[in-house]
């Protein structure tokens, strides 16, 4: 006997989720077959979705045409933060420290899976920077993040926009023994006087 | 900024899965924000669990009143395998092992956690062994499934039907280095002449 067709198909939408297995997929789905008013309510949440969107200037997610960020008249129009992803958005919302605008490019360069220039959110980004100082270029700090930030600095430049990113360094917390060399080398790199 | 209370509704929905702590739910909740598609399968692989119900005799998952197992004359209903869930259920089929009937008792027996007799479904599991000759008891091999197993065996001894147990020991393809030494007691305890 096979799990019944409808278990499956939960199965399977379950298992497109990141991080989610096929093995792990059908334990969920059986969980949810078991638990039904766990079911209707994700079912509920994702119908909820329906009212979100993205906002149509910097691409975050938006209950309306724009999200609040940029209907906020208390943000610093001066300074924009490109960021690959809502997640690193609502990373560095978290940290308190920054007052600007954002940009989400929904990815980063990444010529060997066919991400150009192209597949990114820029073309919306150009228009957006003037009367903007400073660009920080808060993508990751990845080969592909990294490499983004050098395409975007050179394109802000010919613009006469200053770009900047964050620093690299050791966490805060972390201990010299388990930071990697190439952290370990960057922030001996950028060491500054006490 | 927090992120849209639609966005937070289906992390919170998302976080009572089992393995799905907080900040899974938050990126799985993302990842489903921007990728309505995927979305939307869910949603409708939800709703579809509404054909979905238990099999009024065993406990296994059904489309109808009955399961596909106690609505197959081809089964050996002299045979019955007692399971804690519908996954070991169907972990048994895949074996290929087992030919007779099921009965699914939806948990162990936990004095701890308030699970006694009364919270399994045992009710039904004692007029389903009228032609039953042997009972297998494949609750878990845990100190709870152990101690359901000796329950249902005292059970069935007063009624005059056969008790069994799938054997302890090494698992297949198992190196003896490897295995714990309560099991490797077991395995050594249940020897055979070969």
């Amino acid at each position: 006997m096979r799990y019944p067709e409808s278990l499956l198909k939960l199965a399977r939408a379950l298992s497109r989720l990141p991080g989610v297995g096929p093995k792990t997929a059908q334990r969920l789905a059986l969980h949810l077959a078991f638990r039904r008013e766990a079911a209707a309510d994700l079912e509920a949440a994702l119908r909820g979705l329906e009212g979100l969107g993205v906002c149509r200037l910097c691409g975050n997610l938006a209950e309306g045409e724009l999200c609040p960020i940029c209907q906020d008249a208390g943000r610093d129009r001066r300074v924009m933060a490109v960021v690959e992803t809502v997640a690193d958005l609502f990373a560095l919302e978290r940290s308190g420290e920054f007052r600007g605008l954002y940009h989400v490019l929904g990815g980063a360069l990444n010529p060997l899976e066919g991400v150009g220039p192209k597949e990114l959110n820029l073309e919306s980004l150009w228009p957006r920077l003037a009367g903007v100082e400073e660009v920080v270029l808060a993508t990751s700090m990845t080969v592909e993040g990294e490499a983004t930030a050098l395409y975007l600095a050179e394109e802000l430049r010919r613009r006469g926009i200053r770009a900047t990113r964050p620093a690299y360094g050791l966490p805060v917390g972390g201990s010299l023994e388990y930071a990697d060399e190439v952290t370990l080398g960057r922030a001996l790199e950028g060491r500054k006087p006490l």
